[in-house]
């Protein structure tokens, strides 16, 4: 008989289906071709000799010849600098103009130097430029919430192989995660306690998803997984918002995201995957309510009809599975 | 510059991307290959000769030897009917046992008979079958919510090509499902007037979003699309529920369906695509502020990290374009 879990930040019900379960290494079918071969392709955008393919940039780390990440801002931004955010509708139609900003990072000059296998030292600077760049993003009063993220692969939603994340700053707070804080707040005004802290805090007395844990952070598979191998990092410190993350933090996240990363490549063969810093809106950094965190979803099934017409998830594996299997 | 528009029925943002937009045409490139050819296949569980390999039917139309229309329960169900629907927990992880319907609706006995090609008289029975399994399912005083759904193509989540529909019965209303009803509650409270209606009532006065138009239903391309060609069949009679379809309402949705579907298949040259019956749950059957409706979703474009992340879409082709494309 299957199971149906509830996801406490969402009220999301996941419907854990053990009938069409199978083993965790059976996960590993899906995913894009990937050049593996030189860390140098001439036609790619981001490679070093091609400066000149994207627009100027907004920061160089490294000299400028030799430079070692590199922030552009992108070529087919999904918004831009331009116009403003007044809102205006027309019947039940609202809109705004697409003001806010799209910025690529490019995580090394290597073409095929994928993230679990750079130096924790080059892991640790990205980190501090994801950092920059959200207090350099959020110069602009206009700009309420910054979304970092990363797609590695065609089924993750990238056709670009060399290694970069994406950075969009957005004018709008979406009910997606108006909806988050709102829960968060409710338990913490019920309870006293914060929702995330107290799951996490939850997690490592049940002990059987957690793949991982250093001095500062855990990565484990949640409780509610609505994906297989759906891995969460979460902060032991309280903290809202990515943006205050210290350099001793850095240090040791570095270390856990290389290995979290690098088991789920071992453990499912390099999978397509999605990785996203989920940080409080701008205005709402400093809330005892909400703790910042990175979630990393492979793209190991597909979304279909059920899950875009219900918002139920089915998910084929159970996280205590998945967990084991990459602590191995 | 791109656009935000607001999905009125959900609040969320969708980011019209005309910097990275694309000709409606050049969209037809993403879908999985297709068996086209023979009308039988030995191998698949949903032909005819292969009946041992479903579980018994629980309703066939036609001869039990010379079948129309068959349904099944699903062999690997999310849900099934044992158990119960008492919810437990430990800690903050609430969890409830699989209770529940999965059924396939097998459409045709011919493995190559897509429904924009059915006669109509067949989509009809159809229909009504759908009809019939709703009523049959919501026997079960358990059952909370009936999502119908469809998913052709493997981009689309199914690796069985034989014609299906798929039904779940669920215990649990989800969330995605409750914000719905409450965004057109309070809009109903505040205006008089059912959301849905007065949306497509907008729509047929704008008139450039309209794919087609019958004497009782609607098929248009919303202004806030969350996808490219994403596509919603409204009926332009009020009822909250499909449970509530007439005879003459389906006579009139085949040919509406059939039409869109096969503008789509033309369009796109057989795009995969997810259909979703959309409906309230079970104990709002008769409500004056919600609408039921069917949603088609071509599968052309990978949900991404940034869609993930913040459940703002970005959306590569303006729906006015799409909807003008589809009516050519």
């Amino acid at each position: 008989m299957s199971e149906l879990r509830q996801d406490p930040t969402t009220y999301d019900w996941i419907i854990m289906a053990t009938e069409r379960s199978v083993r965790p290494h059976e996960l590993n079918g899906k995913k894009s071709s990937r050049h593996r071969g030189g860390d140098y392709n001439k036609e790619c955008p981001f490679c070093p000799g091609n400066e000149q393919r994207t627009p100027p940039a907004e920061a160089v780390y490294g000299d400028n010849d030799k430079w070692k990440i590199r922030v552009v801002p992108n070529k087919f931004p999904a918004l831009t600098p331009e116009g403003n955010t007044s809102r205006v509708h027309y019947k039940l139609f609202r809109k705004t103009q697409g003001y806010g900003r799209h910025e690529v990072v490019i995580e090394s000059p290597r073409h095929n130097e994928f993230l679990p296998f750079m130096e924790n030292e080059h892991i640790e600077n990205l980190l501090r430029v994801f950092r920059d760049r959200y207090h350099a993003l959020k110069e602009d009063t206009e700009v309420k919430i910054i979304i970092i993220f990363k797609n590695h692969g065609e089924e993750a939603g990238t056709s670009l192989e060399h290694p970069h994340t994406q950075i969009i700053a957005s004018p709008v707070v979406p009910p997606f995660i108006r909806r988050r804080l709102e829960i968060a707040t409710q338990h913490y005004d019920n309870t006293g306690s914060c929702l995330y802290h107290e799951l996490l805090t939850n997690e490592r007395e049940v002990a059987e998803r957690i793949v991982m844990e250093t001095e500062h952070f855990v990565s484990l598979h949640p409780f509610a997984s609505h994906y297989p191998f759906e891995t969460w990092i979460m902060p032991k410190v309280h903290k809202s918002s990515f943006g205050n993350i210290t350099e001793d933090e850095i240090r040791d996240l570095s270390v856990l995201l290389k290995s979290t990363l690098l088991k789920l490549y071992e453990g499912l063969d390099d999978p397509d995957y999605n990785l996203i810093i989920h940080t409080s809106p701008v205005d709402d950094e400093h809330k005892s309510y909400y703790l910042w965190h990175i979630q990393i979803v492979p793209r190991l099934t597909q979304m279909a009809g059920f899950e875009l017409g219900s918002g139920i998830y089915i998910n084929i594996a159970l996280p205590e599975q998945t967990a084991a299997f990459l602590k191995e």
